[in-house]
């Protein structure tokens, strides 16, 4: 048996009438965890190596808290109870980093991100989609969609309504994990696989997909597509938009460097570097023809978007009076050729 | 008695403390229901004709249960527990599509909706706003605004809270009913009356309000007004706009026809023709001069957005060195000369 | 003792496993409290003046009851059954309008707007993000961040879910206050501390920050940001902005006149007068260049868009053939050149 893992969750979810998973919770899961962790967990269930989802039975959590108990107490705090649990638990084992196969297996991936064990990029979510069920998340928890008319009418002739917050694959992030220093105005705004930095706040109007997040500190009252990284210390003003590459016209990946600022009711369809602002209102995309001014203020040239991905110290800007869009830089009318020539 | 009707529905609700409805949940509305299932309740309740909202008691429902058994036992199913309510229970009867005149008749009339009996604008709806008490939707349910201070307080005791989720005409669609194949990330969304076609996505940032929806598969990340419609295969970027006639300037009926996309942050105040985009970030309202241009990219005429309305294969963008709004068309310079002569 | 108060709270409320406040509920909180209610409290509790936050007993509770008896039967019908709570409860007074300098102070202050006895930046607020804990809101009330991973677990053995709506200092507004008149159709968008004038609708795509809100009756679907008013009759349309001061790039406080529209997706980051219009997608900020039409059209001027703040009668729009930010007034060219020259 190997001793290393790339991941280990113990969890507790929900089922559907047929036995089918919907979701899986793990309160604390494993990046690589230790050889004395994996010895614990695997000398007490039945792995046979590889990628494995092993439902477990209250004996079992038994023995597995007490061989975790002297390794470490804060995941035996979370694990012990699961003896006396009246919902499935599981033991999902990850040998490497595959495609997930099972929902228990992409759901320790989302929560692996959400818990920033791993960031953006760096997990292996191919086939996500097809693997997820569609489920309705409500008040009474993970229902399956066709058992919600049953389950609605026995509520109502009590008196009681169930709520259905979501019918989505992908449910909430706060109802796994809520990692520290965050505020998240609306949690409905923000889905399991989200990755946000210490210091964010997503304020109401803010929205951050799976596989997507903030590298730090960041006021995010805009949406943060799928794949899009903001970094340390920069601001998505409310309603600004990150072009996605599941929605927008091409397969680059934005991102968002350092300390910058993208305006209220904004847009960025190309990689910002650091330092970079685009004025409240505008929507530059890849293919905009913008005009470039030097650091004097004087146009030098016209180039689309795209042929400033990346650069740094950009304000991007409509002229309230011609109409153009333009980027003034920080930079002389030489140095600007230069760097511009370089990008071709 | 007549052996046809516009609808049934059989339903169990909420009234207030001194008997009013606030709502009513028909886990199965009928339109046009058969001869027999007419029949089956007619025959149990004491319906005179016409449109009729009569209140049920235990004995009947198992009258009517026993009758529907061998008719309709999907349906039987549903209903045949309300023998068992501890809450207000409904047959409403509508033989014609009148103008809604009670609570009970007006939630019927929005389930045909989003159980896509009815489509948008093909039922009558008039003076629905005046019909239905502005209700606080909560985790327990309706409650009448005026009695939630109390009922707050009771809770409170308890060191429970009662959650107020929106405080509306409108409850959420899902709480009713889920149309098969849609996913809808937040069910605040899309209020009760919304049509959702098999197949449509509705993002966090989407919205749809009743009366209003989509034809068949779309993804929906921007805002679908009173009214309007979408088209098969179309998708609204996130946060776009369509222009509601009960906000806009006009009383023109917006709508999306098949296959077109509406950019994120854009919005769009002119009924859209097959297959058309609107650029991120780009509003085009009605009145909106536009520079149109042949499939050489030549700029031919210049209109007002209007005159496009329903023309299909158009590019609507911002000149990003000009700040002209452009509209591509795939026509040569004469083709498009006569088809806007034509418009006049 | 002196006999007036600034305000005067009797709350119920939340506190974390260690005594720590988390929030507040005062069912109904008192500006400016008659000298016989000062009388009632102050005479059985323990005030040694000033400002205090005083936690109370069931045998205070009927003695305050049966004191305010004959001067408040609605204050005494709701503060009577306090004598029963499993919740801490509380008598919060504040002789001055200090700022706030604990929770209980806080959110008192908070209700007292939205409870519209105190308008947006007419008391003192000073403080309260560091005043206020960062909270887990759920469909179990308000729980301490670090005890929610335990709390969660609980629930999940059971099959149960704590749903987490909202992590932030500030809770909405409608799980303490529903103002008359009002609808909110999400009222996960309404901070606590929000002011909602008689006759306001928030619709699903509006927001309204604490200190903030509406003077009367007004269509709201778009977002107001923390500090901003707006007048009566003025409607937001759907995601336009107000540039907020914690975000915007000055700090002079936007406010909207009466009887404005503000188009969707658009946005305004001027304080604007009576009866302006800014048209749908257009972001008008302060230092937006605005060429200036008089009564006929013809351009008289141009100007920075913060010379025209609090200007009546003025319609922004972006020129659709030539890309330039226009505003259309209502004033010959000679009255316009007086108006602009004195704006010097």
């Amino acid at each position: 048996m190997s001793n290393t893992l790339f991941s280990l969750g113990l969890g507790i979810g929900t089922k559907n009438s047929i036995g089918n998973w919907l979701e899986v919770y793990y309160p604390q899961p494993l990046l690589n965890p230790s050889v004395d962790v994996i010895e614990a967990i695997t000398s007490s269930v039945d792995y046979q190596g590889g990628n494995a989802v092993i439902e477990l039975t209250p004996d079992i959590w038994s023995s597995i808290a007490s061989k975790l108990q002297s390794i470490d107490t804060e995941l035996t705090a979370k694990v012990a109870p699961f003896k006396a649990s009246t919902q499935p638990t599981v033991a999902t084992i990850l040998a490497t980093d595959e495609a997930p196969t099972s929902v228990p297996e992409g759901y320790l991936k989302l929560q692996l991100l959400s818990h920033r064990l791993v960031k953006p990029h760096h997990v292996n979510l191919d086939g996500l989609f097809s693997v997820l069920p569609n489920v309705a998340w409500t008040n009474r928890g993970a229902i399956d969609i066709n058992e919600l008319p049953q389950r609605q009418i026995e509520a109502r002739l009590q008196g009681e309504v169930i709520d259905v917050m979501s019918i989505d694959k992908f449910p909430k992030m706060t109802n796994y994990v809520i990692p520290s220093g965050v505020r998240i105005a609306d949690t409905s705004r923000v889905r399991l696989g989200a990755y946000l930095g210490e210091g964010t706040t997503i304020m109401h109007e803010g929205f951050v997909n799976f596989n997507a997040g903030t590298e730090g500190t960041s006021m995010v009252e805009g949406r943060i597509s799928a794949g899009v990284m903001i970094g340390e210390g920069s601001d998505l003003g409310g309603g600004c938009s990150t072009m996605g590459t599941l929605s927008g016209g091409n397969n680059v990946i934005i991102s968002i460097g350092k300390e910058c600022l993208v305006g209220a009711n904004a847009g960025v369809g190309i990689p910002l570097g650091d330092r970079c602002t685009i004025e409240a209102g505008l929507y530059v995309t890849a293919g905009s023809v913008v005009t470039v001014l030097d650091d004097a203020g004087t146009a030098v040239n016209k180039v689309k978007a795209r042929d400033l991905a990346g650069e740094a110290n950009l304000l991007f800007r409509r002229n309230s009076v011609t109409g153009a869009i333009e980027c003034k830089t920080n930079k002389s009318a030489i140095e600007l050729n230069e760097a511009l020539h370089a990008n071709n």
